[in-house]
């Protein structure tokens, strides 16, 4: 598997924004530096960053249709910062230890100063996105609120049943706000009509599910030495994702008595975590969901196709799509 | 001790505009409409607000200056959601279980959804700032930014030894940089020339200044009927508020040593609790703080004779200043 070639260009535009963005001399800003990966714990240069698809959209959007990316770059970052304060709170939300293989925040500096860390970013995220302008920061707080949402009604869901209709509308908050708005960014800041960022955005829609379904899949049937999480991690974890809500609406007699049964109880053992695995894929549920991320890749691929991309850009957009399929992480 | 005349006069503005900043339809929205008193934890409506201190500021000093005050209201309301963001926040950091006489948010929802309703309504925050323009966005942000500092400094002074132009940096961001905002605010939204801006904002870093004095002195000496927390509550959570930074500055031979030994232990008990306080009064501190405060009115009420305020406008912030030497809580 290929990363996308897209997602190797703008590396170093985007990590030289981040430094500035994240420029300040006192421990919190050493703690932001430390968890986007431009710093290990003692302070010391490091190059550990995360794939940075958000903000790469973002700027391979915007030159697509004809923009300039260094103008675009302040947006860019914004939505990049936005993304990383909400996975310092979701490490604490979660009881998440290691993320991309280094200790998350809280566990290296404690809980309050986590806290106070991503609500920093937060702040700095707008700072970024009011450098480009009313309607990018509108964007940006649009997607911002949408994304909180959604992990508002993820918490709740620990809490409840969820149906397939519930879930997508959580997901599409959740992880959909923030992959809209990069493309949704990328046409406001090239000037595109508006038809054409109505499209890039209903294409981002799709997008944005057939990742989040992916990361379901990996959840559960994702191998832990690539992933970096136990097989079956979400089940442990209670999560509503898609092949769980599948399972509940598929799922009758026995196998109906044992998912209520482990998903409404304190603890979760390995033994639990196996024998619903084994129900799922008796019900196929592992199937349809891969259905389901290629029907939406499908779906994207079509809106691709009437956009006013080069040629290129066309064939990178689909490398995206392919690695979207095929990633194993 | 009457509550001075203007914190009177917006009150109802302001919830009604902060019922429409906190529309929604989700959990979420109702937690945040719990926490600034709007309704209860049943979603019913009461009326326990907080005393709206920095958004009558924003109204009041629009509308001396000649602005209007209707369309100061998003800005007024983005101040109040940022402050009201970072109690949430606080109040799970230093795990206080009640605030207002109602339960915290974390204590009633759990941290990971109190940790969310925060990171909304920071969100929400801005949305409101922007609908008032590039301008006060940037100084939404800026004091966003710097009370964030502040509270990560204030994290950060409970593991070490702390002066007391430490401490001034440390309030300046932490309680200074919205009040300061609010007068910014007001200024920027009547468009008054910059050196008013620029005399508001001086004043406001004393009346800044003065109002977290006195919050200290309450921490320690304050009635705990009255204030809601028992007598010493801030020694007993080693706050470096400024009466242990002055008693670490002027405390000698076995003083010294009870002060360093009682704030780098792990646990208080009642009578160390008392030994400080006594400690504190042989030094004289108690005094020492209410001259600082008294400092700092005297200077805002120079500062505020030379502002354009109508009589009656002068006479207010004296209410407001004659207010912030006698609270109790």
């Amino acid at each position: 598997m290929t990363t996308p070639r897209f997602l190797l260009r703008y590396t170093s535009l985007i990590e030289g924004g981040l430094r500035v963005a994240l420029a300040g001399d006192s421990l919190l800003y050493a703690i932001l530096r430390y968890h986007v990966g431009l710093e290990n714990e003692h302070g010391a240069p490091t190059l550990a960053p995360g794939k940075l698809i958000r903000p790469s959209l973002v700027l391979f959007t915007t030159e697509e249709l004809g923009g300039n990316i260094e103008q675009a770059l302040p947006a860019a970052i914004g939505l990049e910062l936005v993304h990383n304060f909400s996975l310092i709170h979701d490490d604490i939300q979660d009881h998440d230890e290691i993320r991309r293989g280094r200790k998350t925040v809280w566990n290296l500096y404690g809980i309050a100063q986590a806290i106070n860390a991503g609500d920093l970013m937060q702040a700095l995220a707008v700072a970024q996105g009011a450098r480009a302008g009313r309607e990018i920061v509108a964007a940006l707080v649009e997607a911002t609120v949408a994304m909180i949402e959604g992990q508002g009604l993820d918490l709740a869901f620990e809490e409840e049943e969820v149906d397939v209709a519930s879930y997508l509308d959580m997901i599409d908050k959740k992880t959909g706000a923030l992959i809209r708005c990069a493309f949704r960014m990328g046409g406001l800041l090239a000037g595109s009509p508006i038809d054409v960022v109505q499209d890039l955005v209903e294409m981002g829609r799709d997008l944005g599910r057939a990742f989040q379904i992916r990361d379901d899949l990996l959840g559960i049937w994702g191998n832990g030495t690539v992933t970096g999480k136990p097989q079956g991690s979400d089940i442990r974890r209670r999560k509503k994702s898609l092949p769980v809500s599948m399972a509940f609406a598929q799922a009758c007699g026995e196998d109906r008595d044992l998912l209520t049964e482990v998903y409404f109880r304190k603890e979760i053992e390995d033994e639990d975590v196996e024998r619903v695995i084994a129900l799922m894929e008796r019900a196929n549920v592992r199937q349809a969901c891969e259905e389901q991320v290629s029907a939406h890749l499908e779906q994207a691929r079509k809106r691709l196709a009437t956009l006013p991309f080069s040629e290129r850009g066309i064939e990178e957009m689909n490398e995206l799509i392919d690695y979207l399929i095929r990633r194993k992480r």
